[in-house]
C-alpha cells in the first residue's frame, strides 16, 4: 500500500456552503489537489472549489482526451479513455508512493455517476482511498423547485439523457418521480420521451441548481431553449400525504 | 408573512461531520429547536444533533400519536397523522409571529422521503421556510459499501420496503441499480421480492451508515437477521465503465 492517502471528495451540487463539514476541512487543508476538466476550461469542480483552496496548493489537472468528439458507442471512445484513466492512476500513485496525500475534487456525489469512480477501482487494491459523500445534484434540484420530490411510498428512478428514446419513455411512464440528469444535447430527446410517457406538463427544468446563476422552469416554457449538460429535469411525485 | 422563518435542515445520513457547512451552521447558531419523535423515545434527529446544540437551546419536540400501531391503510392513520401536522404547524407559527426562527432538525434530506414535508406544505404560503439540502441516507449506504451505485447510463430506482411484493419485485427486475429503504419489519417480503427478480444474491444490506454502529453485509449473509426500519438495502448497477 501507499504512504500516502486518495481522498475522492465530493463537492455537491455547487453551492460551496453545501460541502459537507468534512468536504470543507479536506478543501481547505490539502496540500496536493485533483481534478478532471475539458482541455482548455477551467474545470467546473475546480471552479466550485476557487474559494477554498489555500495558498500555495499544488494542482494537477485531468484532461479528458475526448468529451463528445467521439460517440459513446464507438469502440474508440471506450480506448481512448481508459488509457487516460490509467494514466491518471499513475500520476496519483507518483504522488501517494512519496507519502503525499491528494485531494480529488469531485462534482455531486463520487459514488453516483462521478468520474471518480474509474480512477477508485484502478486504485483501491494499492492504495488507501477514502470516498466523502455528498449532496447529489439532483438534491439541490429538487430542492430549488420548492417542492419534495417523493412522498410516502413514491418510486424514484434516475435516467440518464444518453438513453435511448423508447427506454427513456418506457421508465418515465412506470414511475412516480422523475429525475433525469445528463440533457444537453440530449434535450430534444428527453422531451419527446416525457410527452410519450404523460409526464411533460409536469416537468421542472433546472439549470445550475444552487449556484448563483441557477434557473428553474417549467420545463414546457423552455420551450427550443439549450441546456447546458448538467441542467437536471425533474418530475415530482405525487405519493401519499396525510 | 410571519417575521421568524423555519429552516428545514437536513442532517444528512448519520454522521454530524457529513452535515453541510451551512446545516452545521444553523444548527450551532440555533435558539430554537424542533424535531419529530416516537412518544419516551430520544429521536433519532435530535440524538444526531446532539454534540452540536448550543447551551440553553430551546427544545420543541413534536411526538408522533401513531407510528406503526395503525396501518397505513387505515383511514384512521391518515386522520391521526393530518390532525398532528396541523397542530405541529401552529406550534411553529407561533414562534415564528413572535418573531423567533426555528430549526427543524430532519435526518437525511428534508424533501426525500422526509416528514418536513407535512409542515413545509401547509407553512410555506404564510411564513418563511428555507430548506438546506442534505446528504441521502442512500448516499452514505452506498459509500459504505465501498463500491459505486452507478457508472454511465444505469437506471437508478429507489423502492420503499412497503410496497407490495409484486411492485417490487417488478420494478426490481427493471432497474439497473437499487436502493431500498423503510426496512424493518418488510424485510422477509423484501428477500423474497429480489430473489423474484433475480436480485438476491448481489444485493447488500447497510444498517446505520456512516454512524459508529455501521454494518455493511451480503444481504444472503444476514438471513433470519432482524433490521432496524432505517437500513437501506443496495444492489449496485454494472453499466459502462472504460
Amino acid at each position: 500500500m501507499s504512504a500516502g492517502t486518495v481522498y475522492g471528495v465530493g463537492l455537491g451540487p455547487g453551492d460551496p456552503d453545501l460541502l459537507s463539514v468534512r468536504a470543507d476541512r479536506l478543501v481547505r487543508g490539502a496540500r496536493h489537489i485533483a481534478y478532471f476538466r475539458k482541455t482548455g476550461r477551467p474545470g467546473q469542480a475546480r471552479t466550485l472549489a476557487n474559494e477554498l483552496l489555500p495558498e500555495g496548493v499544488i494542482e494537477h489537472a485531468m484532461e479528458y482526451p475526448v468529451t463528445t468528439e467521439i460517440p459513446l458507442s464507438d469502440p474508440a471512445y471506450n480506448a481512448a479513455l481508459s488509457a487516460f484513466y490509467t494514466d491518471c492512476t499513475k500520476r496519483l500513485r507518483m504522488l501517494t508512493d512519496a507519502g503525499k496525500d491528494v485531494v480529488v475534487l469531485c462534482e455531486g456525489d463520487p459514488f453516483f455517476y462521478g468520474s471518480f469512480m474509474h480512477l477508485y477501482t484502478r486504485l483501491k487494491d494499492d492504495v488507501p482511498v477514502e470516498v466523502v459523500p455528498a449532496i447529489t445534484g439532483m438534491s439541490g434540484a429538487w430542492t430549488a423547485t420548492g417542492a419534495p420530490i417523493t412522498w410516502g411510498d413514491d418510486i424514484l428512478t434516475v435516467l440518464m439523457g444518453t438513453l435511448d428514446e423508447d427506454m427513456l419513455a418506457k421508465n418515465m411512464a412506470n414511475a412516480d418521480a422523475l429525475v433525469v440528469m445528463k440533457i444537453g444535447r440530449n434535450i430534444d430527446k428527453v422531451r419527446r420521451a416525457l410527452r410519450t410517457a404523460g409526464r411533460y406538463e409536469t416537468a421542472w427544468l433546472v439549470e445550475y441548481a444552487t449556484m448563483p446563476n441557477q434557473t428553474v422552469q417549467k420545463l414546457s416554457d423552455a420551450e427550443g431553449k439549450v441546456t447546458p449538460y448538467f441542467s437536471i429535469i425533474v418530475v415530482h411525485g405525487q405519493g401519499r400525504r396525510p
